[in-house]
């Protein structure tokens, strides 16, 4: 798959997933619900629409292409994964939590609105992915969309996406005395806060595919791989980036004296790393021979991005 | 049914649920999780242990158990419900939103810990909320767990409390000029913002029984009539109780120039609706003769509970 290819299609699933969100966020109140408050509405349109490179569906519908899913259902469950992203980056720009004025170029959502309404926009971002995965559109089977849900949750939650930006905060000394964290202990707290969105994007058409046991853990393996090359990326990026070009503050790590596998490795080292991951990567995506050529894109994409 | 024997099995409910929210609630990561962050769980534990009457997981039960429902997944599925719920307590608490610093009578999980904490608290008890509802212990057919979700998220999210809240503190006059809402807006804020979720509770032991449309429909002109009498109930709470009694803040109503129905026609007019909202869930469970007491004596317990 050449360069062009990769961005192509990329390219394509971003422009569907735009579309599906600006329907997903419409104002019209499903069953069920009473009415869409349009200041909130605005809120979370402001927090999830025009903006990324939608990677997390893109990741969805690839991974799921790779066992035969028809590409509605997996874009759906794709937005779903989005619109729970996109929470997150609503609740951790807070003033209480990472204190950001700008995201994608944008003002952050407390800025354009205020910090209530941010709160709950990014709550009602949270509890509409779930509905959207619950939606039979989805998958015909309960079965698969309640596994979706399931695996969402957790790695969210506690365990997962949330507990890693406890203990990110814990890290820069918000609660006790700052230290510097050790390499596992950056390593699991990346894993959590980052990297279980980006595994469970993989495993997601997994689980649309009704993949058995080891498939499921091959792709788990390539998950695991490109989320850690997500983190390094972005790490690299906060170093060397350019914060017009991210559309967001840079060498924020440093000012906070925040160790990453770049602080202690330095940039050659990260850099090795992302090889290393590439590499593991293509290993765990062996069994699936040529079919997994995007997956294989996908990754030197991850390591290699420049915004 | 007479006094005791309901406050019997409200009690039973009640603890039956604390044990179960504990075991929710342990260090223990589960399959998909990484690690439970200590901080992070404590303030989950803060903000979820320790109180209340649990209406809602005894509503989930009680009217699960009127469609021969086993209790023990109805249980369960009530402790996502109550999840749910207070992660909205901890989210309403927090100084952008309600700022409160007292509630069931303890600190407020952000008081007690701090606001970034306490964001991530609710964004993790909401999570977990949806984790439990997917479990297959509260039942074995994946489309009935799959319908609590989707009907779970819309009561819970912008068409449903979320949507309230932010309807609430618009009215409060914090985003425009403050204006006095007129009888039918506070029916619908108050209908989303606290309605919303008891009608759920209903709901979700009716989808636990799967009642025919009828029976369902009859269940949800009951759960209407008691989330409205709850929020009349709350309000007199607000104009005649004692914040000793209460473990909370009274008067905050009048204090903030808010309009309630209690506020509107006066505190006998506001007993008059009760006793009418009484009569209609009768009515509605008429055609479950008295197999549906225990929830004729919720109603009137729902209208005249005094804490």
């Amino acid at each position: 798959m050449n360069a062009n290819d990769f961005a192509d299609r990329l390219t394509a699933t971003a422009t569907g997933t735009e579309a599906l969100l600006e329907r997903l966020l419409d104002g019209a109140a499903l069953p069920g619900e009473t009415a869409r408050p349009g200041r909130l509405l605005d809120a979370m349109r402001h927090g999830a629409l025009g903006g990324g490179k939608r990677l997390r569906p893109f990741l969805v519908v690839e991974s799921a292409a790779l066992f035969g899913v028809a590409r509605a259902g997996a874009l759906l469950a794709g937005c779903g994964l989005e619109l729970l992203h996109c929470y997150s980056l609503v609740h951790d720009d807070l003033p209480a939590m990472d204190n950001d004025d700008l995201r994608r170029g944008h003002p952050t959502v407390h800025k354009k609105f205020d910090d209530a309404t941010a709160i709950l926009a990014g709550d009602a971002l949270l509890t509409l992915a779930f509905e959207v995965m619950a939606r039979e559109e989805v998958h015909a089977d309960a079965n698969v969309r309640i596994a979706l849900v399931r695996e969402l949750a957790r790695a969210s939650g506690i365990g997962g996406m949330a507990g890693g930006q406890m203990l990110d905060l814990a890290a820069e000394g918000r609660f006790d005395q700052k230290r510097t964290l050790a390499e596992n202990e950056i390593v699991t707290l990346q894993a959590m806060k980052t990297g279980a969105l980006i595994r469970f994007a993989c495993d997601a058409g997994a689980i649309l595919g009704k993949a058995d046991a080891p498939a499921r853990q091959s792709i788990a393996r390539y998950g695991a791989a490109i989320g850690q090359a997500f983190q390094i990326a972005d790490d690299l990026l906060d170093v060397e980036g350019d914060s017009a070009t991210l559309g967001k503050a840079t060498a924020k790590d440093a000012a906070a004296g925040k160790a990453t596998l770049v602080s202690i490795h330095g940039a050659a080292g990260a850099r090795a790393m992302l090889a290393q991951l590439i590499a593991e990567a293509d290993t765990a995506l062996a069994p699936f021979g040529d079919r997994a050529d995007i997956l294989r894109a996908t990754a030197r994409f991850t390591a290699d991005r420049r915004s």
